[in-house]
């Protein structure tokens, strides 16, 4: 190994959340990444100035705070909005007029039970991840000069397509600044670069299972939203039981 | 769905141990993988006449069995031969003068512990696969016309490279006489159809890790051997607690 390499933070990726327990999450920060949708719709809602966001893990929950609190409540499952709550999971439906300066509580499939995962094993910070906020989520995993773990939350523990495409394009951004010796990175980034030029079309090609259930539901709109770079661009980070814009 | 596809048999890739329980085992052949080296040693040894493999968990169990059978004891621990153990993971070791007729005992870091894992779990049937048996493997799965999993020893539950390619390698070959509602899967075959002209070079360009491993090793000639196609071509089945050679 090189004298240069020795200094330099780990990045691994996980590609499921039954694969999280494999990295040392303790020594890292943990990047929540749900493509379709919830980290996209997080991106969205703190850029279109939600006050905050309260991840919680099940419907009830999320019913309990509502009533409770002064929030917007909003979750789904299996892709569709869950009963006893008015909204869903769409990034589109939390425009500037709908949600500045309102709290969020969601819950969604996959995406909160990963961070409540990187937060019960001890994660040093997290955040999460999305195309809608790829290049704020770089420039903080640099500026941290931590080691990293890029966490898919994946669909019920299945591998999927989406969320490796997003950590393949973190690692090409950021992989000089680090150490990588995990073929899932490599794999991911490979993936990433074959289907940049069309990332729409690369999931439609390769019938991507996520895909074929969005667009089932006649949510092509909010494919094409969360594979849009940069139209949330800021950081979205966990702290003290909510996610919240980074400084 | 089409009503053709109703009665076709399903595919799954699990990419790591970790994600073994996700699938339904118990109504599916398992394929187990571990391209380097157990299941292309396996492929080897009984393409030169071995009469059968005995694959254990531990290496104590090995030496134990040594000691109790006339049979040939081998295995490695992250790589390298095992402390007390004659033979390794190396399938040009096997050859026909060498191990004809003989019963070999076989423990290694993660293809043995995936199969018994399969076998706890009720598998239907268990196969082991490698690029070695390709033909065989691929056969097998369209005459038997039931469900599979494609099951990657990977490396201490991490993903890796070479399982994935040679789940992608079956898929091409098999896909249309199943269904496959699977995302692992269908990056395995992506994957697959980029490195094909050129596996052990792609493993290289990928700075894979065990590829990286291997070399260190000075066991360039392993990893060569274990990517070409068919030259150990016949099935390696399990039955009754020995991997045989299939009729």
């Amino acid at each position: 190994m090189k004298l240069e390499n020795i200094t330099r933070p780990t990045l691994h990726t996980a590609l499921s959340p039954s694969l999280l327990h494999l990295y040392d999450v303790s020594s890292s920060i943990v990047v929540i990444i749900d493509v379709l949708r919830a980290s996209s719709t997080i991106a969205n809602a703190l850029y279109n100035g939600a006050k905050s966001i309260i991840p919680v893990d099940s419907v009830a929950e999320c019913i309990k705070l509502g009533r409770q609190m002064d929030v917007v409540t909003a979750g789904e499952r299996d892709g569709k909005i869950a009963d006893g709550l008015k909204y869903g999971n769409t990034p589109l439906q939390y425009t500037r007029e709908f949600i500045k300066g309102k709290t969020l509580v969601l819950t969604t499939t996959n995406g909160t039970r990963l961070l409540h995962m990187a937060l019960a094993e001890g994660a040093r910070a997290i955040i999460t991840g999305s195309f809608c906020n790829l290049s704020a989520v770089c420039d903080y995993l640099i500026a941290q000069n931590t080691n990293v773990i890029l966490a898919c939350a994946a669909w019920k523990d299945r591998v999927n397509i989406e969320d490796m495409l997003f950590a393949g394009a973190v690692i090409s951004r950021i992989k000089s600044k680090f150490q990588q010796d995990c073929d899932a990175g490599k794999i991911s980034e490979t993936l990433y670069h074959l289907a940049k030029p069309d990332l729409f079309g690369f999931m439609r090609d390769q019938q991507a299972s996520h895909y074929q259930r969005l667009m089932s539901y006649q949510l092509e709109e909010d494919i094409r939203f969360c594979f849009t770079t940069d139209n949330a661009n800021l950081l979205t980070i966990y702290e003290a039981g909510r996610l919240i814009a980074g400084k």
